[in-house]
């Protein structure tokens, strides 16, 4: 396969431009130095090891991660200093425990008292303490304590005087980003945050306890206010590979984008005025529906085009307006898609085929599950 | 794990009830016969060597595939006359002609005369013949050469005069059938589509040719016509799971539905009035959004429970009214989800949990990719 061009694929096939990975990868390592904030990138887009490689400019330290699948994945293959970035499942604390004592650094999280207890119900052998990081909500609307409530400042301090715990760092997420339309916007989301959260580590310094602080999410890590320097670290992870919505958003351009689902034309509805391709909802995912004038991807090199719906493994193609001409596309054209969310895409393939400059390199093997 | 309870197991999790998989299969296998008309059916949504065992009562032939990666992992495991059925990709020409020459009967399928010249110039090997169902479109809407065009007649004859090909029969997916509510309607569809297929198999034999009819669709085969008796074969497939979506057409009952997805209360939310669990659109699709009343799955055992958005590990969830009262969930309550599309859950997971009345019995694992 090595060195044959992405045509010698066949398709369905999730395809990564190493190039442009190394480029995303590298511009977040360089704006993370200028910052003076430490890079924790985020495995759940790709949830491989070469990948991991590229974010961690090789040191395997220093991630987080979405499932307790890949954090033992990373354990297995010599990472360390993980978080997993998860409210602590009640299921999952001797999984968690077995890593913790394990591994030099790995860190949990919670934002309920209740897992508090959980954790100091099975104290880490060796004396080891739990590593916790306390998630705050700073208007992202996911999970976490709200900010303003004063059970967060009380939650924190629980979690500091607990023995065998130790309270490691607080942590936000701004996927409230994602609803904002270039730079600016996103900027003044970023900078609300960052102030809620500095807010919050100076009430914690006043009641005298000290700890990390942490902001993420691809928009805000790709256009960071200098206020994010007062933060001990950042944890985006999409930017890796960006896509469509990260472009819509005004995290990056088009161009930036490193992925690609490669698909063919497999049949000609000409009573329908569409094409259909070899690429359904299992190989692109079902995100992104209404939210693109070309359908749930962007078909590249023809804006002209729709992917307007999916059944399991086919794809309606339709031009945005008039009529389709199928001299253009015989069967077997290679297509290339441009996917609306690359988290959600690149979760649909066991494996993704990596080529520089259209020449195949080999494939990475993502993890699954939890 | 074996004789666990379902609780053992971490969550998310696909687990399967064994004794309704079983009850749906058979039920399918006796309306076949009773009708007399063969039974082939569609591994597209489990994908389990298992499930393909109960389906086809331990035979191990008679099946019908949707990826080429399907029909490689049932050769492999010893099954054989194993319909292929999706537009002969021009990419895979090279490994169907493989499987043709490896099986005793691969069958593929077409719907434009460039797909038949492509198997003419790929003659397989020791004086094999190409087993060639086309595709028709009876109104479905997907692929098919539309019954009502005159190239439909054209295209089956040129099949059956093609040297090394064989017309083995005309495939119809009456996927139209999935716009019903209730049997009646299911019915109405069903009949005029066999009647469309019927009509077209009569001219046919007028032409002088003959070869095997089919029809499928999980509603048309849960609810079939008599005249479907005249036809030689069906091809259904969801069935043996079931979801939400086939109970709301008229398929099943709701009681029907094989599959659940295990999750867990990971946060409690009162200023949302919201739970957190940790079913995101990961572990059961993104398919089914803004179709039901109760969001994207039904909660089992709490009709007053919406699964109202997700992100990639979690899912919000909210009363239908009212305030939340969160005494009745405290964090780690196991939860049921019954999917809205199981083929759509089922591809999200890479291992399948089989339980008999609750108790586990073991693992199943799907095949993956095309």
């Amino acid at each position: 396969m090595e060195g044959e061009p992405l045509s010698a694929l066949c398709s369905p096939a999730l395809v990564v431009d190493v190039d442009k990975v190394k480029k995303n990868a590298q511009r977040m390592i360089e704006r993370c130095q200028k910052l003076g904030i430490q890079l924790r990138p985020h495995m759940k887009t790709h949830k491989t090891i070469e990948c991991a490689d590229i974010m961690t400019a090789g040191s395997r330290r220093c991630i987080v991660v979405s499932t307790l699948a890949e954090a033992c994945f990373y354990a297995d293959h010599g990472f360390d200093d993980i978080l997993y970035a998860y409210s602590v499942p009640f299921d999952k604390v001797e999984r968690c425990a077995a890593l913790s004592e394990r591994l030099d650094l790995f860190q949990v999280l919670l934002d309920h008292p209740d897992a508090l207890t959980l954790l100091k119900q099975r104290p880490l052998k060796g004396g080891r303490l739990w590593h916790v990081w306390m998630k705050l909500d700073c208007g992202n609307g996911r999970a976490g304590v709200l900010h303003t409530e004063p059970e967060a400042l009380g939650l924190a301090q629980a979690i500091a005087e607990t023995e065998g715990v130790e309270l490691t760092g607080v942590y936000v997420q701004c996927g409230n980003t994602y609803h904002c339309r270039g730079m600016e916007q996103i900027q003044a989301v970023v900078q609300e945050t960052t102030n809620y959260l500095l807010q919050f580590m100076k009430q914690l310094n006043a009641a005298g306890i000290s700890c990390k602080s942490s902001i993420g999410s691809t928009p805000s890590c790709s256009h960071p206010v200098d206020d994010m320097a007062k933060l001990s670290e950042v944890h985006p992870g999409n930017y890796v590979f960006y896509d469509v919505q990260q472009s819509g958003i005004g995290s990056c351009s088009l161009e930036d984008v490193a992925v690609r689902v490669l698909t063919r034309v497999i049949g000609h509805c000409p009573h329908r005025n569409q094409l259909l391709i070899d690429c359904g909802w299992s190989a692109i995912s079902l995100d992104g529906a209404g939210k693109l004038p070309t359908g749930y991807a962007v078909i590249e090199g023809h804006p002209d085009l729709k992917l307007l719906s999916m059944t399991q493994e086919q794809g309606r193609v339709e031009p945005i307006s008039g009529p389709l001409d199928y001299s253009k596309y015989p069967l077997g054209t290679l297509l290339k898609l441009i996917p609306y969310h690359s988290c959600a895409t690149a979760l649909m393939h066991p494996v993704y085929y990596v080529h520089s400059e259209g020449r195949l390199l080999g494939k990475w093997t993502p993890t699954r599950g939890w």
